[in-house]
């Protein structure tokens, strides 16, 4: 695959593996944007949040080159994916960095865990204009099929519009039919946290071990303006993303109360 | 040890591993608050942001017990300690998690790496009053004496007023002697990001791997309302930080591109 100058280069990565649906479907939708550069975690790496590989070293590999893009493997997090591609493959900054679909919505507070959404604010960071997709739907078989509709509309838009620096978007789409989608919602992160619930076992040795689950809990059901009222009315949610988590609005009480 | 009524019961985590000189410090200054249950990661999870361990069992060993301390080993992510902590270990939900004392500063965009912070922001999920305590010295023969005084600077202050809900605090001290530290000062997250530098080698077997390095680079080094200005010149910076990532003030905006 050769770069052209004038050619849109889209940076393409998820955390579910290279053989995920959401991924391929996410692929098909990008080929027709622009030449894409995929590098994917070898594994499922859900659940990783913007981890870094600190202790062992990483590992990329080519595996597919067409005229239109370029396929690697890494043995990385999402993070590693991005900053690897960025760093040591690509022949220029990416002007997208587009990560997902993920196989299970990434809504209210679970922007904090996504290693899809990490991906995203790691492209972020880089001053990349960047969306991490994910589908209402956990399963391996998901039906991605209503999904490049909305990929495409929203994609256009930043086309048009770069977004501004810091802010990435974080799409959620609902796991239903084409007719059943009532369009796209701009919403804040809803209050929610996810109240864990260890499946606790023992193993032939006798010994104890923990299972993660969990069970999302949205703390303001009520509020329409959120991404987890839009996914549960059959709205796709777009809610703004910034890379910067100080608490802007809390430092004048702080200052008092440190005595500033 | 006996949890009684009354007791303050505190948290104590980090992602430096058992054998952290700054674990032993935050320990020492924790038992002078009230009853400390501190989970750790065994090995150092330095880097693991917000991770959760979903494709592996959890362990947990109970390591030692006092009047006033219960000391216990996780083999999973910093975060993961908390939740299992707050689910399967404790009486009762604590009344502070506190993180750290990181070796290593966890300030500007490092806060989203960060598994000491990541600690700190889940315990704040589950709306429980979090410090991550950070030196600004990676080496592990880090000096911590100066950081016990500006610890209980900051824990009292909380004692007095709790937090808001959503907002934990990113503390970090400078690596300087008690009396060239000049106090303490509330900021904001510095705008930067690291850029990565790999380093390149090639294994026995003449293939490819890649250390990851990286230098941080402060976009606005000449503002001095920002954690990275505080601790170049030697303050204690405090940063407020909320586990909601919208950006709301481009949500106006947004709605208007999306015809909302």
């Amino acid at each position: 695959m050769v770069i052209e100058k004038n050619d849109r280069l889209i940076l393409l990565t998820n955390d579910d593996g290279l053989y995920a649906g959401g991924l391929k479907t996410l692929l098909e939708v990008m080929e027709q944007f622009g030449k894409v550069v995929l590098i994917s975690t070898v594994e499922s790496m859900s659940g990783m949040s913007q981890a870094l590989t600190v202790k062992t070293p990483l590992r990329v590999k080519l595996l597919e080159e067409t005229d239109s893009r370029r396929v690697y493997a890494c043995n990385g997090t999402p993070t590693d994916s991005v900053k690897l591609a960025i760093n040591q493959l690509l022949e220029r900054m990416p002007d997208w960095v587009v990560s997902g679909i993920n196989h299970g919505a990434n809504a209210s507070v679970s922007v904090l865990y996504s290693g899809t959404m990490a991906a995203a604010l790691e492209g972020c960071l880089y001053g990349i204009n960047s969306v991490g997709f994910s589908l209402n739907n956990f399963s391996p078989a998901a039906d991605f099929s209503a999904c490049g509709e909305y990929i495409r509309i929203v994609m256009e838009m930043v086309a048009r519009e770069p977004l501004p620096p810091g802010v990435c978007l974080n799409v959620n789409i609902p796991a239903a039919s084409r007719q059943d989608i009532r369009g796209i919602r701009v919403c804040r992160q809803a209050k929610g946290n996810w109240k864990e619930e260890f499946e606790k076992r023992k193993d032939p040795m006798g010994k104890t071990y923990y299972w993660l689950t969990g069970v999302f809990k949205n703390h303001e059901p009520e509020a329409t303006d959120t991404d987890e009222w839009a996914l549960s009315n059959n709205f796709v949610s777009v809610v703004p993303v910034t890379v910067d988590m100080t608490a802007h609005w809390y430092i004048k009480n702080l200052k008092e109360k440190f005595g500033e």
